[in-house]
């Protein structure tokens, strides 16, 4: 596929995400000869003066990169806020499209805080930057798209005025995980796991992402965000989705977003009443890995945040009517692990081995810290008598998925460059998080359980599966 | 579980069998505790001519036998066609019940070939040494039970004219391997695998007996027999049973049997003209590991016996209408090995990854050499795109099960000690199984086709599976 000349317009060229993931990725992809054949970034940034401190720092950070690589990066001081700064870059912008041969097509990167977006897309339009009839423009986000579906909308409505929603590239890495993506793969490639994928086979489904991290530097947002919001919207409903939706017809964007929406809006939604019974609030205490979260730096010291949160969902639907779905997330957790546990059907109507303990099949999708998949048999046990033991058949992903941290980012940008769309966030689906995620968050007033950092979590999480007979997959 | 005190009576306790594997598992369930509390094993022999020499072979042969399990045996110098010694033998069990207190209970081991049967168990009921009212009785017969359905029916008549059906224990040591039994567990424990154990999700099934070695040392019972009789009446035919049976009712001997013998009336009756295309008789050739069959020692130089045997069978029920079970056996292949393969259908209902390919599921059970459960899974292959690999899934069996040579016979003796009957072979399924080898050998006379030693065999069985668009499991 031949690759559109391009401008990379990189907004937050000085920042975090520019430094730790972008450029790093971008640099990847011109090292594989997959960036498009004229390509030029154009890195914005309040905290250089020029470009020659920018490269320097560049030079500086990653002394790996190129001169054929630096060589594609220029840079121009520009503040958001100050109008001026518009003008300079759209003649920046002609002038590199003569120069450089880029023929109008623009991809503008977001790299900044979501409060910014809609001034930033507002002067492109003010300021003439959007013109179709001379380029194929693109706009890329980072999550989180909003806070609440209000401010979603919002955000997207902003983004609207100026972009259209194929424009438009919401940006969850998260989704380009090989093992995510595999998780979508596994399920719809393997027919004897897609056949029996439905509440005839499978009991229940648990879906866990902890982490082992407190809150560390992040605390700010994190106060003000909470592990719903931080974790749940994005992460965890996409496994969620990744994991209940139908097959969709194909596997364009548009067919697998329509799925996920689907069964997003199949979530049932419960009573306030209902949520206190299935919701567990947690704030992890001073414990072998963290001190207590309100004596963190940057969080307030009376802070109820939920550093951890627990939940049983269900889908109302043919194929998930009756299997409850328990997903749980936090930070300060016994360790980082983030997967998707299938705890298929007890054999009940087989009597044969009743006497003996048969355990039921569990197959576990590990996509953190080391992709794999595991499936627990029962077997023989050695000896006389038919005595049976539950043993793991074990397929080790990660011995063939390297997944570092950049390459999630390069496979995104790539699939920019190229006008994929299918691991980007389409705003439907956004937008039913984001009630799933307003309704669970209209119950967390309370104060939260505590629990002991380096722990799996409060008392009330166990509480809540042993209700019906269950257990956390800890082990 | 209280054994009754016993007295075994092991006919052939100079020959192979008794030394290399019938002393041995006595003398571990000895170390084990697992011998009725008053216990004697009277060999009989006509190698050695008394006790004393008998006990110095044993000493020699064994000496790690503790002299508290050489204290157990006993020697009588017999000659099975010699009617005195009959008379002795009823003298010397009535001396050992009296001084041993092991009260008439008797077990009654041929480890003899079986044309002496006959004669045996006749001469034990004129002689007077088969008494229900003062003891248990047991009869123990090694397989081959019978050359053909003639001779195995004639066979059991004759042991019927002096013990009951539920007296007799036919051995097949290979029904108590660990890997072989847990076939059994694995398919009615696994609610997962249980429930797509059909024609609906199983495209064709592969059986594979093969070992790399040579005719040996058998070679004059096997130039009369061949592969089919030696191997598929047997061995087979039972893995076959055990893969595919309906669920019996209870773990029953009886209950297990009536499964086998039905799956085994259903095996299709091909006509003659049929036969000749689904079979396949070889014979090897030199090759790298062995001369020409003809050459060997003691094999007739025009020999057509079948040293490798391939064939399509069919199982008419509702569960296998239409999945072909393709079976082979042979020696001097290139490896030593026994599996059976399930081929599970094609995702042939599923466009999604139509101009990718899909590979069917595969799960293959490993009994020899290295007892093993694998699963191969479609994965997501790591990079851009849905590229699909494929993967296995791992559970090492033999990690768990340590089957030495010994272990079965172990196994099966303790269970003749207490009466349980379910690993051995009852005389319907041994008569259903000459049924379907007396009608293939059939079939044998034609010229074999040859196959150099080493090789998977004659390039006849891979047109066998081609046909069909198959290919055997060689990998």
């Amino acid at each position: 596929m031949v690759l559109l000349n391009t401008v990379f317009i990189l907004f937050g060229g000085t920042g975090d995400l520019a430094y730790k993931k972008l450029l790093p990725s971008l640099y990847s992809l011109h090292e594989k000869k997959l960036l498009p054949g004229k390509f030029v970034i154009l890195s914005l940034g309040r905290r250089m003066t020029n470009e020659t401190a920018y490269k320097n720092s560049i030079k500086n950070s990653f002394n790996n990169f190129t001169p054929e690589f630096l060589s594609l990066i220029r840079y121009l001081k520009f503040d958001v806020n100050n109008r001026n700064d518009y003008s300079t870059l759209k003649n920046v912008l002609e002038n590199i499209d003569k120069s450089y041969d880029t023929k109008g097509n623009r991809i503008f990167y977001l790299a900044l805080p979501q409060r910014f977006s809609k001034q930033i897309t507002l002067n492109l339009k003010t300021h003439k930057m959007i013109n179709r009839d001379k380029g194929i423009h693109k706009i890329v986000v980072e999550k989180p798209f909003g806070n609440n579906l209000e401010s979603s909308k919002k955000l997207n409505a902003d983004l609207k005025q100026v972009f259209k929603e194929k424009e438009i590239y919401r940006i969850d890495h998260y989704l380009a995980k090989e093992a995510v993506t595999n998780l979508f793969v596994f399920r719809f490639s393997n027919k004897i796991f897609s056949d029996i994928w439905s509440n005839k086979y499978i009991d229940s489904v648990q879906i866990t992402a902890a982490e082992s991290i407190g809150v560390e530097e992040r605390a700010q947002y994190y106060d003000n965000s909470g592990a719903v919001r931080d974790m749940v919207q994005s992460h965890i409903l996409q496994i969620l989705s990744l994991t209940s939706m139908e097959q969709p017809e194909n596997l364009s964007s548009e067919s697998i977003s329509r799925k996920k929406v689907e069964i997003l809006k199949d979530v049932k939604k419960f009573s306030d009443d209902d949520m206190a019974n299935i919701t567990v609030f947690g704030q992890y205490l001073k414990g072998c890995l963290a001190k207590d979260y309100v004596k963190e730096n940057k969080v307030s010291n009376n802070s109820r945040t939920e550093t951890y949160f627990a939940m049983k969902l269900e889908i109302e639907n043919k194929r998930w009517n009756g299997v409850p779905f328990y997903i749980r997330t936090g930070k300060g957790l016994k360790e980082k692990r983030t997967e998707v546990v299938i705890f298929f059907k007890e054999n009940l109507d087989n009597s044969l081995f009743q006497q003996k303990l048969c355990y039921p099949n569990v197959l576990t999708i590990t996509i953190d810290p080391k992709p794999a998949i595991h499936l627990t048999i029962n077997s023989k046990a050695a000896g006389e008598d038919y005595h049976i033991t539950q043993e793991k058949m074990e397929f080790c992903h990660s011995c063939q998925l390297e997944d570092d941290n950049t390459k999630p980012y390069e496979r995104l940008l790539y699939d920019i460059f190229k006008g994929k769309k299918d691991l980007f966030a389409m705003a439907d689906e956004v937008y039913e998080a984001w009630k799933i995620i307003d309704k669970i968050v209209l119950n967390s007033n309370n104060k939260p359980c505590y629990y002991e950092s380096g722990t799996w979590g409060p008392k009330e999480s166990d509480i809540l599966l042993l209700k019906q007979n269950k257990f956390w997959n800890n082990e």
